[in-house]
């Protein structure tokens, strides 16, 4: 059993990053039935498109998958590259890419102009202000039957819906445009360069979950460092870790 | 099967509905045991402080106890009262107000110093804003067993937990402190005067859970109304009901 730390080093894969981790969240909470998990859901879909309010998501994604086919199409041309496998995979990017161009509009056309979600959003920026009695219709519609919650939420959340495998892909891809390899960090602390002609994306860390300890990492352009902290009961300011940490590092360029 | 739609008519109910609201929405998540359930619990903790953040609640809360304990006294020389049950009542009301000052220090004293909560805390204010990489010591934590992610909650959660029965006995008392009537609405509206010399704390209406529509009230001092909204599909702007809605009306004073 590991647990795996990851940094994105480019503003577009931090941007993708949330968009999965929220996601996960917002599928996750949609699996359970009860009111509250309705809300949880609701709040998670009402952060992403906050989050991707002013940002043009699709644009982003069809930039990164064109960008991964140009470097995918380089890779070609290395010996003892499964040609076939790349030719599959650069075919699927630009299916994706046709699919992103086909989706009109923006990721909160499903909710833009829905009375009903944005009186819940706003009322989410009050501590406690979404409470039966600010939200009549709210309670009403917490109170219906789970697949009906289900099947609305999931009709605001379409947009993103849409765009999720193209996330996952991109991601995927990245993740696996890294070799594992074990280093140790004398003094919880470890310090490399990186090659500034690599198209670097994300470094991850990898460490048995029962490791005492997390990394806190420091990316910029031309070198990165990571510092182990003990985790200690998380009441207390963690320290820098004074022994030898083994960990497993991957830096993903793609 | 039915559904209640409560209007708090003072200040203080209003502030003790909304937490009660927001322990019920802790304690439900607290219940699942995955790591999006556990930062739900979370997001719902940190509102909760929000929401107690400039308010005395200790102090509203032995205000409340007490005026309460001063009208049942007044309802005592009423005839047909049950004295026993009443002396019961007061009993423990002066019980709670004992616990509640024997309490030391604010809501957030828990959490106040504790640089891992409140890293989370500035974090939940970004959308999307925590995200693994934001906070490695977050992800570090949410990998943690089960049962060690609810007792840090649980602990951080204590102030919430030690006022929780007198929110709890408060608000039944007021809902209590009513007369179911039945009451029919033309054309979906219904409006009524208050007698001024009495304490009203809460109207409540009951409607069947399969009515298609829902209550909205405006309460002012001396009259409410109420105006029953056709749900429709929650997609678009709801309509007054234009038939004769029957439902149960409660007014509640003490």
């Amino acid at each position: 059993m590991t647990i795996t730390y990851e940094q994105p080093l480019h503003e577009r894969v931090r941007l993708f990053m949330r968009l999965e981790m929220l996601m996960a969240r917002f599928d996750h909470a949609l699996k359970h039935e009860a009111p509250p998990d309705t809300h949880s859901s609701l709040l998670t879909l009402i952060e992403m498109v906050n989050l991707t309010n002013r940002v043009d998501v699709k644009r982003e994604l069809i930039k990164e998958l064109e960008r991964q086919i140009v470097n995918l199409g380089r890779l070609g041309s290395e010996p003892g590259v499964d040609q076939q496998r790349l030719n599959s995979v650069i075919h699927h990017h630009r299916q994706l890419i046709d699919t992103i161009h086909a989706l009109g509009g923006q990721m909160d056309r499903q909710v833009k102009g829905n009375d009903f979600f944005n009186s819940i959003r706003q009322r989410t920026a009050i501590p406690g202000g979404t409470c039966d009695f600010d939200l009549p219709a709210y309670h009403y519609w917490l109170a219906r039957p789970t697949g009906e919650r289900r099947q609305l939420l999931q009709v605001w959340a379409q947009p993103f819906t849409e765009i999720q495998e193209s996330v996952s892909v991109i991601l995927q891809l990245i993740r696996n445009a890294g070799a594992n390899r074990t280093v140790i960090a004398p003094r919880g602390f470890h310090e490399q360069t990186l090659d500034t002609t690599q198209p670097w994306q994300m470094l991850r860390i990898i460490l048995p979950m029962n490791a005492p300890c997390y990394p806190e990492i420091s990316a910029g352009k031309q070198r990165f460092s990571v510092r182990f902290l003990r985790a200690g009961d998380m009441t207390s300011r963690p320290a820098q870790c004074d022994g030898e940490i083994q960990f497993t590092l991957s830096c993903c360029a793609l």
